[in-house]
């Protein structure tokens, strides 16, 4: 949808530099944006690519301002701000309330009149569809579960039965929501299912990423917090906590009762082991498992880069030694100690 | 399904400590069962939590009983017994039998009477679905498949062509079972296909996580044996065997020809790399990598759990030159080898 | 497709010995196959199982000729050799021309006559689908999709408004291409969504693996080149390039704008965090990270092999302490260097 440049200043709080009247269709980078584009200047690392852009605009701090060539759109938090302005030129397609002819629909499922409910679809027995909702094409929805209004099912997202949903919340293709906790018990050689009893409460605002898979809770619930964003290929696993606008990327995992707390940030392939707990404001690197509890927030680490692997194979060899060296150099400062001592000794015996 | 103490304490074989009428209508945890709910108590962790309980009777071994303040049944595996119990109060949903009109069954496939087909499922051509067999919503099976009675396939799971999949197994949502294996033969620049033309075979009472990938194999079968348990978001290669009653957490995995044994456990995130055997009884801790075939029964290891930030990154630095702190340390060692000797000679010779 | 040892020679480029009019129907393992079968050696380790082999030829290379006691196809490059042959004597099954009458396919939705949409798929408003594509059961095709000739979409794969993708591809199920990049300004405690406006753009020739995700780009596009293999699991996150026949096995990912370069191959697990460039011919080993930029072409590696739990505990507990070592036998060899010069200086004085 596309706007004035004075109109954007207005409704997103910036300072205009520039004509206001200018028209913006779209997006693009601060290297390929056309003169009817926004773009942003965020991270200082791009900033040598600001004298240089056609852009028809640019949102920026101000400390950057004079260095644009173009017209710009002054705030504190450019990255935001063009988010949302983003977000206002391309808001996602509008859904279509109605429920196609080739979906399947339990008869005492109630679909919001506003909601859209796309071909293929499935909705089992007692669910409850809210405003605005759009159940994509190909999507499973069990029995009694409940999408709150304005949440959206991309596509071929599963979500079983007792599942509750916020509202406004985002589930990418794949998504699979409920499945069964692993949980089982050993007798001799087998092992016997845990029947997983419990649900899966997601809060507001909550966006989930494709193949990504949430499991209800063995028998109390699995919950993930409002403003939660989960990326692609996820595991959540059961009685799991995600708390409140915390954030995992790419091919994270929390194992079985792993509490998250609130504004964490776990980095693609991090992974937290089972009853372990984070406290707010933590963030994990990449591809870091979290293996003990952590009670101070701050940034964790545990991964060794990539080397050359003629190297890399040298230095495993010796890692598999390194309790042994740490005694040797134990050893050897002893002895050193002794040697310290001993010619003084010894030299006085001989003056 | 509610149940009389009495009645769970003679059909799960466990000594009954209270009043044998009270009947019980579901599960719940230590702290949060109400007065008709069942508990367990297996985890000596959870010990403190057995005095304040408000359950209906928890289940828990003779050693516990006496601290109890409600109603036990005592045996000598509370969790496996807790476990049938559960899955006896909470009964999967039945299997309704029909096809669902929405379904497309080729018409040369063999589907018993007792079989339930959902909403929006494909059945292909040649395929055979035993007895009491449940095709979730969004199901797609091949042609010539077979499915043993009392499996399930929850929603949106795919079967291809030529799989044979045992009874009583539980396959959750997306998971996806006998793509082609990933084989491809370099020819210059170019990698050309090589055809995975064998087959999947999965045992009984196998169950399979929710987005879990399993392929076919590139000539012969990859194998899936009787009891294994496979968490979500598994990969299991081409080729690859899991032998009996082996149980794989979220995120684990087995590279192409990896063979693992009868009673495994693999823990979240535990890799196999292919062509590797590991015999039976043997546990990878939580993603741990195998990079060799392991021959004895034990425990194997290998993650470096996540550490504050500044100082991981100290120790990770030197773990680049950890080579050259073997070398120097064993090069301290042979000149304080010679410290010792040299002094001595030195010495007698001043004498 | 069953051909005589003749046929295939000439076909593909080998000298045979042996009888020409044989038949071969189908292929098998050097210890498998049956006299009708064509197995391959490539790999010296499976040599032995040369000589007992029943099969009913070998396609192999001028080295092994001699001890091959069947017909041989003999050849420079056999595992290449034989993946051909393998795909002409299997070949994939036919696309059979139409729409199924369960499939909903847009109004204006552009399918070719040769193309086939398979039970329950879902193809939306003004995509174009080529000659002999085959959309298999359960896919959703978004708005504005092309999808070249030949191109086969197995089952249940997900491809969303304004992908492109090229010819001959092959998708296994669960596939999820254009679902949003994990983009989000933050501002204060809150997450704003950055529309993620760019396209995917997939070459030739590529084929991608079951449940692999592959994000559409924030503004401009996300890129697999031409000859691209993906294993199953796989994460392609917003603004990635992946260079021509790059092959990236099972659970492998690139975060963020990372760009791979041509010919590189990474081994299961290995992954490359976001706006890391990878040059062309580079190989990354089982389960590395790469953290920063690799310009040249090589072997890269990061995976401490598993080993005995208690063995593994001991090093890892060194491991947190690795800098304080490092320091210590510093320490140590200057102590060493100045009790090598003492004696020397000391002794002079009593000289």
């Amino acid at each position: 949808m596309p706007a004035t440049l004075s109109d954007l200043a207005a409704r997103f709080g910036c300072e205009l530099r520039g004509e206001g009247e200018k028209l913006i269709t779209g997006v693009g980078t601060l290297t390929g944006a056309g003169s009817d584009a926004l773009a942003f200047l965020a991270n200082p690392l791009y900033r040598s690519a600001l004298e240089g852009t056609t852009a028809g605009a640019v949102v920026l701090a101000a400390k950057d301002q004079d260095a644009c060539p173009v017209a710009a759109l002054v705030c504190e938090n450019p990255y935001a701000a063009y988010a949302r302005m983003a977000a206002y030129l391309h808001p996602p397609p509008p859904v279509r309330p109605g429920i196609d002819p080739s979906a399947c629909v339990a008869g005492d499922a109630v679909v919001a009149e506003s909601a859209s409910v796309g071909p293929q679809a499935v909705i089992g027995s007692g669910s409850r569809i809210g405003e605005a909702v759009a159940v994509g094409p190909g999507c499973v929805v069990g029995s009694r579960v409940r999408l709150g209004g304005g949440t959206r099912l991309a596509a071929r997202v599963t979500v079983l039965d007792n599942v509750v949903i916020g509202e406004r919340c985002l589930l990418h293709p794949g998504v699979v929501i409920g499945a069964d906790g692993f949980g089982f018990a050993r007798d001799g050689a087998v092992w016997v299912k845990v029947p997983q009893t419990g649900g899966v409460t997601i809060g507001n605002d909550v966006e989930i990423g494709a193949n990504t898979t949430i499991d209800r809770g063995t028998i109390e619930e699995t919950v993930i917090g409002d403003g939660v964003k989960l990326d692609n290929l996820i595991q959540i696993a059961h009685n799991v906590h995600v708390g409140e606008h915390t954030v995992m990327a790419a091919m994270a995992g929390a194992a079985g009762s792993a509490k998250i707390g609130k504004r964490c940030v776990l980095a693609g392939g991090a992974v937290i082991v089972g009853h372990v707990e984070i406290c707010d404001d933590v963030m994990i690197t990449f591809r870091a498992a979290v293996t003990r509890s952590i009670r101070k927030p701050g940034v964790y680490s545990a991964c060794l880069p990539a080397d050359e692997a003629p190297r890399w194979r040298r230095n495993a060899a010796r890692f598999k030694r390194l309790d042994s060296y740490a005694r040797r150099l134990r050893s050897v400062e002893r002895r050193i100690e002794t040697l310290d001592e001993e010619p003084t000794e010894k030299r006085r015996k001989h003056d």
